[in-house]
């Protein structure tokens, strides 16, 4: 059996889990506090984060974006980087918007704010950082909208690791009922079709020790 | 013809035109200042970054590793991320050890405080930035040593992306004179193998007006 090193609310692994889910690939999940910096966990992944994957022969993947890539050449059935060059660089570009700007603008600011801080004991949340985590939620909210409303999937005609990347961002920051999903509809309906896919159940069943999310986190009719 | 749109020292631009360089690809290369959020680019590219390349078909793929990507798809030769599914998983893992790791804890802390904030006249360098930056680069030396005294190239035999990537990162801080090479024989045999090449010979004729890079920048025995 495949290992998956994880955290819960870490938006790389949710990603890596949900493509787990699509790919219909059973593995151990294993959570592993970073922070820690485990020696044997160095050892797989000297950069020390997650997600993690480890072949049952021993093999060791790390990245998330690297480990998408490796699953969908080994276990290609469903592709989720299909189609022509142009529209495969079109999912890439679209994971990297949330893996690199989305993560940089909103989750560090809300996620890193308001949980690992507090978590970690790095003291009290920054109000400024939160609201310019707000600020640029409601930006890539817009973005998303945007984009649903012109396409049936966020890169084109078919379901991709886009939006597999994009709604394990999303997911975390919904986990701390941060979204004023109200206000962003297109963004909303989009998000809904993703929710209620088998393999986005497992996220919603996640429970944070002291950090209850809030109701509608896993209502599928939100 | 295809367009790059670039800027000399960043990474990113530059790890592509290495690619470009490996592959034979002519490209007319365009500088864009991307402070100004010239709308033609932003529609380009909505996250305003560069590099970006247009093909002459009108045809558009933006951010770097997206890139790198789609041309190994669509001229394969010579490849650069080749091998078994998992060799090239390790080539992505460099890949992002340098664009996501090395970025954060190096280039944002010695580019960034020394280069960009004197350019976009937002203040003065923050010396403990920099402190950090520098105690992170030995730190990224010694990996890059470490890996280039067990293999002929950092992700294995081939010359690859992951060599390409990190040597992108490492040539924007040696423009600045902040790299210690002395102390690092490994790293510095590895770089300067690449330097040699001559995808590398551009970067090193690359000039900022008003930074005068250190006289062994462009020397190939330095």
């Amino acid at each position: 059996m495949r290992t998956l090193y994880h955290l819960p609310l870490d938006p790389y692994s949710r990603k890596i889990r949900i493509l787990l889910g699509e790919k219909k690939i059973e593995v151990d999940l294993r959570v592993e506090q970073t922070w820690e910096r485990r020696e044997a966990f160095l050892a797989l992944n000297p950069a020390g984060t997650v997600p993690v994957l480890e072949e049952a022969g021993g093999a060791v993947v790390a990245h998330s974006q690297t480990i998408a890539e490796y699953l969908d050449e080994t276990v290609p059935e469903p592709v989720m980087i299909a189609g022509t060059a142009i529209e495969r660089a079109e999912v890439r570009r679209l994971c990297h918007w949330f893996d690199d700007k989305f993560n940089r603008e909103v989750t560090e600011h809300l996620l890193g704010e308001k949980m690992m801080k507090r978590f970690l004991g790095l003291g009290e949340p920054n109000s400024e950082a939160i609201r310019a985590g707000h600020a640029n939620l409601d930006t890539h909210l817009s973005y998303i909208g945007y984009i649903a409303d012109r396409r049936v999937w966020l890169a084109g005609d078919r379901f991709s690791l886009a939006d597999i990347t994009a709604a394990a961002h999303i997911s975390a920051i919904d986990y701390l009922g941060d979204v004023p999903w109200e206000d962003y509809q297109e963004a909303k309906q989009w998000y809904a079709r993703i929710k209620s896919r088998p393999s986005f159940r497992p996220l919603l069943a996640d429970y944070v020790p002291g950090m209850r999310p809030p109701p509608h986190y896993e209502d599928l009719d939100f």
